[in-house]
């Protein structure tokens, strides 16, 4: 170790190491692309070509509704069958409470000493809408490592959190009992993201409704790609219907792999990362370092005073930037 | 009208209308920023230094909290006051429902003939998250218009929610009992925007408790600014404790014209405006017109397929573009 550590990792071998499923490199990639580390990008154009395999599945639902137990729970079935696992825990309130970062040692104990199963927490929001942006490269870091499936869990359908199921192969959508009127102001919302429903908790009173609403909204929505998404009924902390819940995975996998609307969907995936890339970059050169950012803040201050137009300000801001 | 409305008119002649109060001239431009029609960035500068003197306050809330009763009561009060109003209805939900539109008619005939008052519902979500910025640049047209309050009310506290907040000088957050649950999840985030907190529909049972709680969260929360949010219990059907509203809004204000830190606020603002505009200019010259979406297609379908990674594509495209 000593000699060695105290020299310079290329992205080569760094990448190298990761692909090999080293579990410090991997960390030490997840932390690097969430402070988005100069090696970085560099890392992961090295990674890129060995990504693709993975099948990546999107857990999202309200808090309370159990969603990291039954991550957990289909984590653990995949490992029994021998594939290896990747958790993305998404947790944009966090900052706030900490308490993204504490459930992850909680959790990971529950998975110790088994190292083909990764779990990380994402909890920093970036001034541009980051979170998304950062759990898609955590996933590709993942993917190169070899993880059989990744799984993504997030909290709520907001925004952020449909970009980042827009990303799943699979997108799992879990209600509880007792969460009627929410439902309906999230209907539009959810039915246009799950291919699969769990009811969990579902030993519960009122479960029986609960489906049945899902499966009379289910009745209504249009098909999409030829496939009606699966209610499947659950209790995670018994482990009941988990299994049920892989076979409903395993089917739309069979159902979606290699169809023209997946094909679709990820080359409009891309072509936003693509953008998003292409505009953070743009972004870097019209305001560069931090004679840039002097520049920003001269400009914001003369526009908040109304002695110059915001039109007026981004040309002299590109112009200053020699673009 | 008849040779007039035949001729071209200049973004000039039109803003010179919209700050007479032309309500068909503030209606025409508002469509334009909307559709980003390619006079409005002509208007918008022509506009924008007779922008500045409208305070805009914002009003959030979950879905049947009440929140437009409410934004129509305070718009009553503070036109039997002789201020004029705008009130921009924002629902990002509304594409599915076209709950927006219709709400939006029901709306207006209750101030039909009122031409000080100026309703106005916003659905679109753009490819970029535009809905913040058509919001924002709306309420700039209203200002310029002359309106004294802006009134703009978003449905939730998602990020676009939040980036709209964002540009007002007051934020309502609006809560009705038997909530509880929800406002457990949305502590962290309704602490961070809101001025004055509303609990409406307080002849309910559970107001008193629900006050009770939002008093304790208060209690814990570091002051802002040296302002503490004010409480105030509404029954918006009934005009209940609406002119107490009036009253917080306007303690509110007198505590922050004009305070460093209400300045600092403003420049923050226009900052993220202005970075949001320099990289839609910037996309715009790196994916230009037919050719650069053709171009962005192919890249994204190379980077899909695994033959090219998105560094590498994003360099080509900027090659491409001559950037």
């Amino acid at each position: 170790m000593g000699v060695a550590s105290a020299m310079p990792e290329t992205a080569e071998h760094w990448a190298e190491k990761i692909r090999a499923g080293d579990v410090r490199a991997i960390a030490r990639a997840i932390t690097a692309v969430e402070n988005q580390n100069a090696l970085a990008d560099d890392l992961l154009k090295q990674l890129f070509p060995a990504t693709g395999a993975a099948y990546l599945i999107g857990c999202t639902g309200a808090p309370g509704t159990g969603k990291s137990t039954l991550v957990d729970r289909l984590a653990a079935r995949y490992r029994t069958a021998e594939h290896s696992v990747g958790i993305i825990a998404v947790d944009p309130t966090s900052p706030f409470t900490g308490g993204a970062i504490l459930g992850d040692r909680i959790r990971m104990q529950g998975h110790a000493g088994d190292s083909a199963i990764f779990i990380r927490s994402v909890a920093t929001r970036g001034f541009l809408g980051g979170l998304a942006r950062g759990t898609a490269d955590i996933a590709l870091v993942l993917d190169a490592a070899g993880k059989h499936y990744i799984l993504v869990e997030t909290v709520g359908v907001g925004q952020d959190e449909v970009d980042i199921v827009r990303l799943a192969d699979c997108t799992i959508v879990v209600l509880v009992p007792g969460m009627g009127d929410d439902i309906q102001s999230m209907k539009a919302g959810l039915m246009e993201i799950a291919d699969i429903f769990v009811v969990n908790k579902s030993d519960r009173e009122g479960a029986d409704r609960l489906e049945q609403q899902v499966q009379a909204m289910l009745e209504l929505a249009p098909e999409r790609n030829g496939w009606k998404p699966r209610v499947i009924r659950t209790v995670a902390t018994e482990d009941r219907g988990v299994l049920e819940l892989t076979q409903a995975i395993a089917d739309f996998r069979k159902h979606s792999d290699g169809s023209p609307a997946r094909a679709a969907k990820k080359v409009e995936y891309w072509k936003r990362r693509l953008v998003e890339r292409l505009e953070q970059q743009l972004l870097h050169r019209a305001i560069p370092g931090r004679e840039g950012a002097r520049r920003l803040d001269a400009c914001a201050i003369e526009v908040a005073e109304r002695r110059k137009d915001p039109f007026t300000a981004v040309q002299d801001l590109l112009r200053d930037a020699g673009l």
